[in-house]
This record gives C-alpha cells, structure tokens and sequence, in this order.
C-alpha cells in the first residue's frame, strides 16, 4: 500500500527523512488556476520552523521551498507539484549514540522490527522534520480553500494544565507569542510552566484546537469518508497525536440528549442554537463552524536517564542530549490545520460528485 | 470517491438502509482456505442485534445472516462473500411523521442539503443499522485474526459517570450483561442510573475501550496509514462516535515526558515497563495490548419536545415516538471490535511486503 | 488489494459464482437525483441474457434485477445501489465431471494454482455470469452519461474474418440480429460461418467496436490515469478479451507522422480533418467521437477432445458437453459498452476538479 | 484522483515537465533490505536517454539519477525512495514560436482545454520527458523481481513494415543497436527505411514487445486487476502508445477455440503445448512466459508544413522545427519494461494475502 500519499483527489506524496539530502512533498490533483508561489510555501513552513523561540530546538534551519513542477508563470497547471526542502544543518554526529539504542517514546524500536533497518541519524522518517511535506501541501490546500471563503483558525489550546477553557476566551489578536497560543494570560502561565519543566530536563504536552469558518453545508461521504472520520485519521497520522475530539468530545460521554443534541431554528438562514457536535453530523458538515481538538504527548527526547535496550537486547541508560523541543505543541498547530485544509478540500472536491446538478453545472 | 468500501486488502462494502428490503456487505480479499459458515458471522450480528434487553430498541429484527457467494463447502475461495440480511420489522408508519421535519443531533438535514433528497425512514443510511454490514465483515476478519492468533477484548468503559477506571477492575467474565460492562457492581450502578434518565424521557453516552491482545510487532504504515490513524478513522465513521484516544490518551497533554515514556528491559523477551502509549510507536505496534477508547454521544432521539426546522424552513417541536434506544454504548461495543479486527488485520496485510525477506517466504 | 472494484468515483463492487445462490453490485458514487428503475437495469441485462439465439448458451436464465437499496420513490439518493440477481437454472449436475479437471483456455487451472481452492461449478468467479454486476453498473452509468448528453454506439465488428471494415458501413439501424452486428449482410455471412464452425463442434472469435459519441472534451487524467489507459484496463479485464486498439490502433505501427496527425482547422467550432487519433490526444479526450475495439478469443469450450491434466497431474482428454456459447462475441457487447460508460462516467467526474473555476462553480 | 500516481503496494508517483527544473519519482512501499545505489537507476535511465543515436533527438541531456531518500548505506529502508534527475539543456526558445499554437497528433489542445493553461515548453507534461520516473521505478522494481528470479525481455519487433515475425527470431545478443532490435538483419532493413522517411521529412511507428520469464503462476486478481487489465493499463499509459495485445492478441479474433485453446500436459511440471494466451488465463499468470505487444505511432512532430489553430481559433501552418525523435519506438522500450515490471511485482504483493498459509507463513 501506498503509505505516503494522503487524499484522493488532492493528493500529498511526503518524503525524506530527518537527516537526508532533502524532503518534500508531490501535490498532486491541485487545479489548474491557482496563483501560486514559493512565498505562499514558505509562510507556512516558516511556522514551523525550528530555532525560532527557547522551547524550540535550536537547530538552525532555514527550510527554504523550491517548487520544482506543476506552475507556469506562477500559476498551477494542474500538473503535480514537486516541492522540495534542502536539509541543511543535519549534525549527525549528535545521534550517532543512539544508532543502536531504542530510545523511549520514540519509534526506533518498532521501525527496526518492521523494516529490520532504520534510518537512526534523527529519528530518520519517523521525525517530526516528515511534516515538512504536509505543511507545504496544506499551504496550497489553504490557499485553494480561502478562494472558496473557508478559513481556518488553529491555536494551542492547553501546555500541562494550563489551557484556554472556552471558545470566548481564544483572542486570535493574541496569538503571537512562542506558544501560538491566543490568550496572553494563559500563554504566560504556560511559559512558566515549561520552563521549569525544562529546568527539571523534562518535557511538556498540551492540546491544540482547530476552528474551520465557514465551510460549505454537505461536506463528508458517509459511511467510512465521514469528515470526522477523516479528520481523525488526518490528526493521528501525527506523530505524537494520541486522541482526538469533534465538538465537545469525550465530554458526550457523560452528558444527556437533552443536553447535547443541537437545536435549530430560522432566522434568513439556519440557526443552531448549540455546536455540541462540532459542526458534523452524520459525517457530513452542517455549515456551523467545524471544531476538533488533538491530544499531544510531551517531547519523547528529555535529558534525563532512561531505562532501555539496544539492537543486541543489552540493558542501558540512555540520557537524550542531541537538540530537541521540551514541547512540540506549538509547532505542530500548522501541522495540525495543514492536514485540516486538505483535508476539508479533499472532501469538498468528493462532494462535487454528489448530485446530478452539480454535474450539469460543470458539463 | 467510494464511501461505502472501507479497507485497502481486506475491504468491506458496506449498503443499505434501515428501513429498504435488506442490508448487507461485500468482503473482497478475504484470503483463500478459511473455514468460514453463516453460524460464524451470526454470532457476531447477535452480539449488535435490537430486542435483546430493556436498554435496547424493542424493534423485533431476527437479523439473519446469508452467504450469497465467495464459499465452497463452507471454505473461503478468495472470492468476494457477498452477505445479506433482510430487512423484516421495518414499521415505516412510525416515521411519517418525521419525514420532513430536521431532528436534533440526527443526520437528517445534512443528509437533505448533500444529497437534495433523504430516505427518512428510519434514517434511512445513517441509521445504526448500517453498521450489520461492518459487523458481519468484522466477524470474518476476526476469524481470520484467530487463526494468526490475535484475540480482541471491547467493552462498555462507562456510562455517564458510571466508569470502570482502571484495566485491572476489567473482569471479562462479567460482561454478560445488558450493558456489555465487565464490572458487576459498576454495571449495576450504570443501568440503575439509565433508569432513571428513561423515566425523565432522556438518553445517555457513555465510552468504549478496546485491547487487542497477541498483535505481531510491526504492524501500521508510516507516515499516513499509521495504526492508530487508521483505527482513529474507522472509529470516528461510526455514527454516534465523538472521540478517540490511543492508549493514555487525552491524559498525556498534561503529563511529562519523564512519565509518559514507555521504559524498557529485557528478560527473554523484550519487557516494557508501561503502556502509556497503547501499543503503538510511530504509527506502528510495539507488540503489547493495543488499548484504545471511543466516546459515544447519547442518542439523538429523545421522547421530549425539542425545537427545530422543517424542510419549508418552518419551525415545529417534535417528541421522537419511535422505537429508539436509551443508550447505544452496549450495542455499539461489537461494532467497535469488529472495525478493529478490519483495521488490524488490513495492516498486517500491508505488512507483509515491508521487507524483501517476506517477499521470499513467499515466492 | 480490492480486485473487485472498478472506478473512484462511480464505482461498482462486483460478486457472484455461476452456480452460487445469486450474483450482484453494489453501485457506490451515483450521484443523488437520477430517475432509477429496476426496468432500466433490466433493459441492460436482456441484452446478455442467455439463451436467446441458436448462437448463444441456452441455459435459460431470467437474469430479473431486483434493486435493495440506495433509491426512494424512484430516485437515487446518494447512497449505495445495491442491485441483486438470482440464480435460477443451474444444473451443477453437468458440471460434476470436471470438478478435479483443467479445462484447456479456462482459468481452471489458475484459479486453482492461485487460491488452492477453486469452485469448479460452471466456472464459479472466472464464469461469464459474472458480468452481470459489471452491466447492471453500466445500465446505471449509461443512464447518467445520456442525461449528460453522450451516447454510445457498441456492436460486433467482425467474426472470424467476417468484418465491417468500416465505419461508413456500420448501419445501426441493422443491429437487431443474433449477432448485434450492424451490416445485415456482413452478419448474414458471419452467420453462416458460425454454423459451420458448430456442426464441427468447433468456436469462432470476432472483434467488437465502441464509438462515444459527445463526450466532452478535457475527459481523462494524465499521466497513468489517461482515457485510453483506463478503457484500456476496463476492456481487458473482461474475460475472453486479448486485445485493444484505441483508433487506428495497431495500424499506427506502420504509419507516417504525416498520416497519422489529424490537422485541425476553425468553422465555428474546432474541426479534425480525420480522427485517427481515436479522439484522445495524450490521454485526454478531444471532443472527438472515441473509438476503440477490443479482440475477443474464441470461446474456449468445445465438444472436442482435448488434452490437458487433472488436480492429479494425470493427463485425459475433456470433451466437454455442457451448454455454452460457440461465440461469446454477441452477448459482451454490452459488457463493453457497460465497461466503457462506467470509464467515461468516473473520469468525467475526477475532471470536475481540474480547473479552480469549476469548483467555483459548485461552492 | 491522484493520477500520478501508480501501483497499490508498490508505488511511483511521478512529477516534473520537460522544461521545467527538474523531473522526478517517489517510489513507495519499496521492500526494507534491497541492496540499491543510483548506478542501478542509471543504467536504466541511460537506456532511455536522448542523443544516443542518428535516429533520437540530439537533446544533450546527461539525466543523472540522484537518491535523496529512503536508502541507508546503500540499502533501502521501506521509507519513500525520492529521484530526481535535473533538467540540463532546455533550450526554451525553441519553443517560443508554438506558445500560442496547437501542434496536430500533440496533446496541446487537450491539455489546454482540460486545465484552461498549458505548460508550451516541449510539451510540458505531456512530453516523453515524463517518462523519466517510470524508469527510474521501473529500475527499483526489476532489481527486486531478479532477486526473485523474474527476468524481462523487451525490445523493438517492428518498425513500419519491418518486423520479427516470430518469437524464434528474437536474438537478444542482436539488441544492441540504434533500433533495441534483437534481429540484426531486420534492424538493418528498418534503419535504412527510417533514414528515407527521415530525408523526408516523415517520422515512422512501430511495435514492442515484452516477454516475462519465470514469472510465478497465480499472480493478477480477478475481476478488474487481472494481470493483462493492469498491464493494457500500464502500457497505454504511455504517451504514443495506441495499441495492446496479450499473447495472440488480434489473431484470436479469427481463430477457432480448437486452435487457440494451450492444452496441457505433465512431465516432472506441468506443460503447456503452446502460449497463445500470452501467459494468462483468467487474468491469472499460468506460469509460461508472460508475452505481450505495443503499437506506438510515429511521432507526431514532423519538419513538415501541417495544418492547424492556435489558441485565438485562427488557422495556420505548423512546421516543427526543434528537436525531436524521428522514431519513439527504441527510447519507448525500457518504458514498456519498467511498467511491466512495476505492475507485475505489484501483483505479486497483491497475491502474498490471496491465501491463508501465506499469512501463516508471515506471521
């Protein structure tokens, strides 16, 4: 099975490994007619960049996008687009102890059993520098989608206990702060909080949410391409992704259908009176704001001793000292609404096919 | 794109409606030589079939299940086993009601907008009913993972507040009862406040968790087709499902990396300290219990007024009459196994061209 | 991997042995909003249908299409089509002395050498009859194409080297004989040839064309999933079809450039000089009629003594006596066209989200 | 729909235009543990390569394979294999004059009216430069069938009316000529009759054909990936190529069933008596060699006057001056061998899970 290619009908092909030549990504299924440039690339993967705070790893690198295919004259041509990444500042040296150790919370252990070989210079795919693809890819797919009207709001919602608890309190004029988290007061707590995290050579997780505007009513394909389905499958194939929630989540769990079920009325248009289901029902979108949070682990790497083994099943104590994020949240929230956009596009462009209508629309 | 088929080696194609002449599924790729009767996949439609207690609809279906193709004398050919089930009790008067009013936290008006026109009865597609096609392809797949090995637990968590909290307190020789909950005194306490809510003409939700024991080492494929992505999706496609959590779940945005890190030792066999990550690294089994949960939202249909629309956009408030479920946690446990087995075995299908040497064993 | 899928978006899930209980489809992707009746099916299917000349099978089979789900009051709905067809006169009872034999030109001995297991009974998967799902699929497909405004002409071109040569003699309105061949005279003389071969218990192979007329320009999707590619894979995954030529096919291989371009020139619209392109030019239809044929073999049962080996290894001469077609050229015409309407159908869809501005049109 | 994509298991999505920066290949689902450096690529890769010879276009390109993924000293690791080949001698200009104009037998128009812009430069994506990634996957795929012992023959058999006629006159030792012709005499007739066409001003078509040796019986999946469905897929795929037989192909369409029938017999093996089938029953491998044929029609740029329109619909003479092949058919052979090699070692992954005892033989 093809294994790096997400979408059906947009289509991102993601390669390269953390300390390889290069990564990129292949788009494929983008329409023809879009303006597009290196620039529009690169303010989404400037996001993710490391370097660019203290609780972000110091790697230097530049991750320069270079469009190799698919535009003339800085428009699409339907034809896929190659972009590609240089890697630059690889260091392999730093992880040249841990070639034969399995570190903890990490996948060395289960790529050397699936693959019975493992890239170990960075953790090699299984890096969080694999996103690099997807975020190029969900750079165009936001472009595509903001033609169409839809925008996507992403923040951090919480690092440790400290979170933004309602929806009335994300000041999205606040989120310019190294936690990409759009409330002042709770980011500066947070900060705090991770910094004597990092004192005590320990890592933080946290949650990040996910707020689509203004997507079209009727976007999912029931029964198994349901968008939350999708969406799901979308935010785990994250590493360090471990839940997942539509609307109020785990919360349904305790809450009655009296409560939970939303009202509507009409006012000029459909009124809910609630957004319980976060903007979906029975997979398909219901016009409301489209809203799911994820779950992030805190950074497998700390810099402390960890019980482990090696490739020859040896006992050690592996003290992780290479650079690394003592919280992944902040950076993974473009990540997070990169693989949103493609993946609301990708339905959007299923649900073209879904009434005779639209089919005579076009032809 | 197909909707309907779920699976890449191993797939099922789900169809039918609540309340058409019948329902049921196309299994391609089940391999060759399994020994496989109708009784086998009855069993499991038994375990998901209506009637069977007080917190069940009392719709009267016998759910019978019949090969139509893909078996030689009760063995599996390689061809595809087409399985039906006939719809019997459909009752459709009860519906007429509804058949232009929106019901809360029903898929009726997205349905209505997406396609321009709905099968109202019953909820035609987005009833639960659909999900006898997953169950009797889930039933063959866990056969198939049987063989290989692999056993599956799923049952009811919690329901409300009411929860089994810790894997230990799971005792699996107490799940016979009409909440599918293996914990006597829990279950108990859970159907006595299910009661209640009934005689308020309210509805409950409540969380699934699954552990599947024996899976190989190896088995998920990076970086999109991840294990716990795949699993993520086929959870959320269930109706009703909100969230999803791979082993600690949603606890990990407040842990520290220090905790949450599964250690490692070695004493004949690789010993892991913990399962906080549910099984899974990298979006690949690490060969102990995979563990997750899911959240189930408390049925839309409720026997109290509730306010909403019409097609003519007028405003009505509608009290659901129909025969419906207080709590669809039980019957949705056999539903939630059986999209695992799929899932899992499908993967492992995958697996097995991931290094040449496989491709040796077999050619 | 799914096998008996066909398509992306329209997509038919074919199942069914020649003497299992019933044969069918599940038709996923039809957009909602089609008028749809059994009789439209039905209409497509008596066009196969055995036993209707002394030129075919004279098993007689109703082969009546009962449809289960996915319409309301005669309408599609969005939802899966589940269509069905039961078996009536099977006579397993001819087919008993050669359970443990290969038939020579059969997929017998493949079957068996693939799956370890094979069912023997009239062919079981590898049987014709499992084409009826494939035709119900293309009844449907057709229906959609014809709202669309394209229409296709599909008939025998040639039996033996009894042919319509070309295209100016293929008269339509003379396709009403046993051999769906458009050129009453022509099919006289094939006919009389078949005869022939019969009473020497012998079977004839011929040739079949389709021509799409008014399919619209732009249809089809480079690099590999290019018009002709996919008619190309449609036609040859019909059983008894060795070959293809997309229009003028192999005569290409001994042409010149300044033969085989087709020059173009402006009267109001684009006009071709000539077309023998087959109106696809890389990959993409021109707007041009398509024209292809498809070679179909000789039907490999015949009352003749022929050697081959038993699942012993031990060799015997089979004559082989059951009821079957001296030509199987007639009745999988409308396989074709089936095959190619689908084609068309899901590549006219993926074209929808070529250009930004037809997803304009729809969002 | 990804369209650039190809294969399920063993995967190429290919990407780049002829004057663009560069072209390129991901290869997914690559077997971990397969010995591959980029002189395996190259040697591919220089099979196809322009300026060889009188009869290929002068274009000096070098086309130097560079790996930038998925190996580890020297070896594969199951992760995407990214190639990319920098374009070199582009020379754009020669181009300038055909921005505006549709060259006739070129995919100009249709790629104009299908994505509304059109990559001009040498054909952009639809030129032969795009068959750049096929080889270099095609290249992985057959190291990996050698090492299960598949070997592939491919070569020109015809240009204009020059052929070898049959399978006895194939002598590989004779392949290396200008024409990949194995029959010196004939390939000596068919320069001769090139340089004529080529004083002319004419460019000429011709024929390929393939031969698979020690293909295992069993491989392709019924109903709609049979081997010969994916193969007349994969072939006509390719730019140029307008027809495809398996075996007898066409012939059969004149054949009696007495003669076109292989029986069989046993001597320590099975034994065919003869391969008009081509190596394929039922869409199954039978285990013979696995024989099939290409018409590619001569190429559409000639250096003579030809009548057509540009974009403003206004009528013109086109005479194409730039470089081209006179002949496609010598530099389409490895292209034809690389798809057959990735679409049969695809099947073979699919076949790995068409029986239990081969899961049992994995796991």
């Amino acid at each position: 099975m093809t294994n790096n290619s997400y979408g059906n009908n947009y289509t991102i092909t993601t390669w390269g490994e953390s300390h390889g030549k290069a990564l990129g990504v292949v788009i494929d299924g983008c329409p023809a007619g879009l303006k597009l440039t290196e620039e529009d690339i690169q303010v989404f993967l400037d996001r993710r960049r490391p370097g660019r705070s203290k609780f972000a790893t110091p790697r230097a690198e530049e991750d320069k996008a270079e469009i190799l295919s698919g535009t003339l004259d800085g428009t699409t041509t339907g034809c896929p687009i190659s972009v590609i990444v240089r890697n630059a500042n690889q260091r392999s040296q730093d992880y040249s102890n841990i070639a034969s150790v399995f570190r903890p919370g990490h996948a060395d252990y289960t790529y050397e059993e699936k693959f019975g070989i493992r890239d170990y210079r960075g953790g090699g795919r299984s890096s969080g520098r694999e996103t690099i693809g997807r975020v190029a890819g969900g750079a165009v797919a936001s472009k595509i989608l903001a033609e169409l009207g839809v925008t996507i709001d992403c923040y951090t919602k919480s690092i440790g206990k400290y979170a933004i608890t309602d929806l009335s309190d994300v000041h999205m004029d606040e989120i310019d702060n190294p936690l990409v988290m759009p409330n002042d007061m709770v980011a500066f707590q947070a900060m705090d909080y991770i910094e004597k995290c990092m004192k005590n050579n320990d890592s933080v997780g946290g949650t990040i949410e996910c707020v689509i505007h203004n997507a079209p009513v009727g976007v999912g394909e029931p029964v198994f391409n349901k968008l939350d389905a999708l969406l799901a499958k979308a935010m785990l194939s994250i590493g360090a992704v471990k839940g997942f929630e539509m609307g109020d989540g785990f919360l349904v769990a305790r809450a009655n259908g009296s409560d939970n079920n939303d009202e509507m009325s009409y006012d000029r248009d459909i009124v809910f009176h609630s957004n319980h289901a976060g903007g979906v029902l029975g997979g398909i979108s219901t016009g409301q704001d489209i809203v799911f949070r994820v779950a992030i682990k805190p950074t497998p790497s700390i810099g402390r001793a960890q019980h482990t083994i090696d490739v020859n099943n040896d006992e050690v104590d592996i003290n992780i000292t290479g650079r690394h994020d003592p919280v992944i949240v902040p950076r993974a929230v473009v990540v997070v609404e990169s693989m949103a956009a493609i993946t609301l596009l990708d339905l959007m462009m299923d649900n073209m096919t879904s009434r005779m209508e639209y089919l005579k629309k076009v032809y």
